[in-house]
């Protein structure tokens, strides 16, 4: 017998009837044992169809079909209560998925188990937690001897593990990398540790927003395995000396402000690798040069890892989701969206034919200099590989810019593609404003 | 059934008949079965009595006897041989050991398995090789992947794995390391790599000694699982950056020297521990400094493997063995001994009481300055952990200098205590010259 996990939906004719029925009919197929079903949640459907609100739950049952088996009797209880096909993001009488078939990973035409869209939903993951409270569960690990008993447990259980490195005041976008991970991955463990050696003597370490309490309710609503949170003095001992560092690369945009910046993120993110070992990390693209830092550190020092780097989530206004955010006075904030909002337009100046890259950036500056009182470091083109500022454009480059609102140093970019096929420039970062969690 | 070698030897009587008698009685044995007897080789004894000759050979068998019995039926073998007890590396008429019981690893009052002293003598391993040749056997890696994937097969299968990183050219330093991993570890993995990035622009790096012919045969000697053996262009592809670092400890003896030498020392050890991922690394005394500089890294960046430092080999007449030492002419080669000989000589004064550093620098110095021609990089007396210059002797520290004899640049030291137990530094040091293989 395998435990398994239906999602369960319906937003058209009586919805809680509808669900209902069908459980009822779940219930009458051999091999198949109920053992519980979840509250029922209302939730705002998807998309930009006006239709009726959804009520959600999940089931926990047991069975001996497979999969596929599964799958089939499912399709047929939908058919059943009178679902038609309609286009996606549609209203519907009735809608069951299966979100997990026991510890099985399954990729084929018509299945994806677990299901590859849950982890970005709450309205699965709220009633999953109701059915399933062993899979929100997670450690606080608070030492690295710790943590590194228990990584062991885990590779000796064969389970494979994505890494979410952030330093914490969790927002959308650390979130987005925690749903990558656990897309990918059997265990998630993310690491929370605001580190000193990747803050200048007169930047913000000392009033970086700080708040468990909050990362954790955050992390439990996804579900991770073990949110490993060390001290400084554990990670930086008395007559630590050890660096990694990475040339040229670290030398250009942000680095050319943050002097060391990116010795500390290099030696950091080595550390944690070294102590959470995990088959895959991922990182945000909002932070550009970053991602391209850490790419170059394992490829170089051959750690034996995969890097995920995971598209920029935007608040409604089109603002890059960032911990300092909290530091804007609402009038900074308000202002801020300018960044984006030039990005944007330089992005459709290229796409209308634009290529000389002074009048793009100036464009952009021009755009930033409205407001009066931002302070620009840096808007720059460069190349995605060597982050070298170019001249011309000619395949994909990265526009990114560093700007003060007030105390508070904000930064955001975007790939641009000098070729017809200009969507993979979009999707990579990030997409329209506004995205939906 | 367990497959099981013996070794067999005798240096008193007729030492051929002696072991044929012995073997004869293993016959006997009920659940013993012999499967091959090695030729017989010529051995000088170990230690210091004037005696004769041995007789080596080695006995594979199958058994489903426990190792313990198996080592009473051997003691009574003994016995009735006439064996009698006397001293240590005294002559004797026969002499049984159990060399390897299955892949078991035994440490018990009366047995050990391995053989705790098997890979350290060629009298044992030379008949071995004729009756075991698949613990000889070896594959020479070329490529990362390849090594990587050698690696995830050994650990599929749950084995420790033992890494001796060398620049080649091997000499009896190397293989006390190799020897020192066989005994530790199921399967040992020696690297062999002449490191551009740990070379001055003007130092040695083209012509370092290359011969890997043989060093493959000496590995074979003992006994090696893999020798990893990587191109420049693999380990430094086009577009390298990144480095490893360890301030302050790097800056000083060598380090005053050789500016960049330990950024690429640090840098190729961290990229091979990631490719080979061992559980033990063995390094030499003879580079104290690099040792320190390893361990540092290790507990800096959260490397997940233990360091094993392995006391300097000698020649027979004192000077410690490096790969550099063939660049030596015939004089240079005899005027090198003063290195390791004043530092004897230091030491001696330690133990008479003397504390004054300077004094110890100063006669140092003074004998080395006899030869006309060496040209001295340093001679310092350091802290052990921090690599200071020490102004008093208090607890262990260690006397280290590095000085040119024509064109080669050689480097010694010894760790001395000025406290009562001065063995332990002794022994450290590599105990005395002339060590016997």
């Amino acid at each position: 017998m395998v435990i398994c996990f239906i999602g369960i939906g319906s937003n058209l004719g009586n919805r809680e009837k509808n669900i209902e029925k069908a459980i009822a009919k779940l219930r009458k197929i051999k091999n198949i044992k109920i053992e519980k079903v979840s509250r029922l949640y209302r939730t705002r459907p998807e998309g930009y169809i006006r239709q009726n609100d959804f009520l959600n739950g999940a089931i926990r049952l047991q069975t001996n079909l497979e999969a596929g088996e599964l799958l089939t009797h499912l399709k047929k209880i939908e058919k059943d209560l009178g679902r038609y096909e309609t286009f996606r993001f549609g209203p519907r009488i009735i809608d069951l998925d299966i979100l997990i078939y026991g510890n099985q990973r399954i990729k084929t035409k018509d299945l994806a188990i677990p299901h590859p869209r849950m982890y970005a939903r709450d309205f699965v993951l709220t009633p999953l937690a109701d059915v399933a409270p062993e899979l929100f569960k997670h450690k606080i690990i608070r030492t690295i001897s710790a943590m590194r008993a228990f990584i062991k447990l885990l590779r000796a259980e064969n389970k494979t593990i994505g890494f979410v490195p952030t330093m914490g005041y969790l927002h959308q976008g650390h979130l987005s990398l925690v749903r990558a991970a656990k897309k990918d991955c059997d265990k998630v463990v993310v690491s929370i540790f605001v580190n000193p050696a990747q803050f200048g003597s007169k930047e913000d370490f000392r009033r970086y927003p700080r708040d468990l309490k909050r990362d954790e309710k955050l992390l439990k609503q996804i579900g991770v395995d073990a949110i490993f949170y060390p001290g400084v003095k554990a990670v930086y001992p008395k007559g630590y000396l050890t660096y990694v560092s990475v040339e040229k690369i670290t030398e250009r945009l942000c680095g050319k402000y943050r002097p060391g910046h990116f010795r500390g993120v290099a030696t950091i993110v080595t550390k944690l690798f070294n102590i959470v070992q995990p088959d895959t990390a991922y990182f945000g693209q909002k932070d550009f040069q970053q991602a391209r830092v850490i790419e170059k550190i394992i490829s170089d020092l051959n750690i034996p890892l995969k890097v995920k780097v995971v598209p920029i989530v935007r608040e409604p206004d089109g603002l890059a989701m960032s911990s300092r955010n909290v530091y804007l006075s609402p009038q900074e904030r308000k202002d801020a969206v300018v960044l984006y909002r030039s990005l944007r337009n330089a992005e459709a100046s290229v796409k209308r034919g634009e290529r000389v890259v002074k009048v793009i950036i100036r464009n952009i500056t021009k755009e930033i200099k409205k407001i009066a009182y931002a302070r620009i470091d840096y808007v720059e083109m460069a190349d995605t590989e060597t982050l070298e500022k170019v001249d011309k454009i000619n395949g994909e480059v990265v526009i990114a810019l560093a700007v003060w609102f007030g105390k508070t140093r904000l930064i955001d970019n975007i790939l641009v593609m000098a070729k017809p096929n200009c969507r993979l420039a979009r999707l990579r970062s990030g997409g329209q404003a506004g995205i939906k969690w």
